[in-house]
């Protein structure tokens, strides 16, 4: 798990390399057919990365997105009306059998397909008309991570070349500063390291984002289950107000701490309200972030320095991080 | 909030009453511009119904629903591309001001915009082209209850109606059932409060569904925490075999239990995977359902069910569920 989240910054590099051309010819064929909704299909990891892609989608381009709910296609083999939509099937393996069946029924329906995915060969990578790889080299590790930041890079390329305008646009320019922005945050691991010394005690985790640093929180809440064994829960800011906030002076102690993920965006007055309500309740607070960098690439540093904690976090418990208890790599919901 | 979980036969016998019109006015509008897609918006509870929504539009009609980012409009100030679309704010008080807002971007934007919500003369009611209300009456009790079972009747008579067909069709005929599944699981009263009691020292909950009962899964958690202040999540039979499942191990234990949420329809396998996978893992677990109805209709006897869990849970922790800690009725998110 370690080595992974530290090859990182080269996955990402791999991407702005071999997936711009990909995702130009994707771009062009979606402004062309005048695509005016997108359906993004994926479970776990991948459905994190899916919802980041339903922000950048709605923010860079005003398309509003879906997430699949696969099962209304494979459970109860309802037919989508989905012609005129681009449909996302994300996946690292390519092989979650729900994922294929739903690119598969939404191509039949007439949507302009394309698979994200790490393997060029697997099923989902031939259901779907076009592809956008991950370049992450086999991934061992059960708990998915550089694949979860290298499907946020495909999700952003091919964002903004849907978006179009002059090669050099402002946002394709930002895109280059993803590697970067990995690397400077692997530089945190011995900060991350000692913040997690300090609260080994802890059980279970609320980690809280809002606008962009939100999928990422969900997906730090399931790197923490998975590799350290704690019950936490991802929250975005403004829903965590609307209700879950009553349980903090009953589960303030040592065994509970909240996490919150912090970008230079709209969202931060609302994780500052958030945190003097934590704290008013007694509720102990970690902080990661923010990054110095655009508001919507803040997942990308938020996301490296979230596996760094839980991969910190499951030594500090005598856990496993590369070996979680009954996880295997792919599991084949139907 | 007991009382207020006691008047929902009542109350969805007046939804059906009164809304079946204006269901039936909104849905020849919708046929009639050929809307393809819906947008849902929503928070907390009222997210919950949201996210039942996207599964009927889906799963009756073909219809591909997106749960609204909100702050895409409010904190991004993004234009959503709505022309075409079917968009439904749902919100019992009418007042979350971010939900208001993207009711009026939408209108803006050439969407069919509908209000669901208890207040005709809300805000939201006002900015929206058409309503749907919920005919619950004043809601004093914090953690909402009868209004949750209210949106899901709203939306599920908006879907039967979208989808047309005969007076007499199938499904407008089992909406009938409504009222008095409500009342079957009032009658379970007993019941429940005798499970909670075997389980009082739960401080940490994981409840699961798959399917039309997922969305009742975020609900009982939410409740759960709001009422009774424990930590409890939601999750997908799906998701949760992904990956959470890697805690099971660590959290066994008297403060951790499953609630699995069961209906008679295809998901009920999952669930009878991820039961055996828990009680492996020492878990202790506990079951609502299935009740005897249509699967897709098992969310109001699941809910009311999971209200009645939550309650006496509160009630044998010495926790006030009139007066939960730290909350008010409206949360003003922007």
């Amino acid at each position: 798990m370690r080595a992974e989240i530290f090859e990182q910054p080269a996955v990402l590099s791999r991407v702005l390399a071999e997936e711009s051309g990909p995702a130009e010819r994707i771009a062009r064929e979606l402004r062309r057919r005048g695509v005016r909704f997108a359906v993004l299909a994926a479970r776990g990891t991948s459905d994190h990365a899916a919802i980041l892609g339903k922000y950048i989608l709605g923010c860079a381009l005003g398309v509003p997105a879906a997430l699949a709910a696969p099962s209304i296609a494979t459970l109860y083999k309802s037919r989508l009306r989905l012609e005129g939509s681009a449909v996302f099937g994300v996946s690292q393996s390519g092989r979650s059998p729900d994922i294929v069946e739903y690119i598969r029924a939404a191509r039949r329906a007439g949507a302009v397909t394309v698979a994200v995915t790490n393997d060029p060969g697997s099923p989902l990578a031939q259901a779907a008309r076009h592809r956008l790889l991950l370049h992450a080299g086999p991934e061992r590790s059960v708990a998915a991570t550089k694949t979860f930041t290298s499907e946020l890079a495909c999700l952003y390329l091919l964002a903004a070349r849907w978006k179009g305008g002059k090669p050099g646009t402002r946002m394709l320019k930002d895109l280059e500063l993803m590697p970067g922005l990995a690397s400077a945050a692997l530089g945190l691991d011995e900060a991350v390291a000692a913040d997690m010394s300090r609260c080994r005690r802890m059980e279970r985790c609320e980690v809280i984002g809002r606008g962009f640093p939100f999928p990422v929180a969900l997906e730090t809440a399931l790197k923490f289950k998975e590799t350290a064994g704690i019950f936490a829960e991802g929250a975005s800011a403004a829903d965590f107000l609307h209700g879950p906030i009553g349980m903090a002076k009953y589960q303030a102690g040592p065994g509970f701490r909240a996490l919150l993920l912090l970008s230079k965006g709209p969202g931060l007055a609302s994780l500052r309200t958030v945190e003097e309500k934590l704290k008013a309740a007694g509720v102990g607070v970690l902080r990661l972030g923010p990054p110095d960098c655009p508001d919507f690439l803040s997942p990308i540093p938020l996301a490296v320095c979230g596996q760094l904690a839980a991969y910190h976090l499951a030594l500090l418990k005598g856990r496993d991080p590369d070996h979680p208890a009954g996880l295997r790599k792919v599991t084949r919901t139907r």
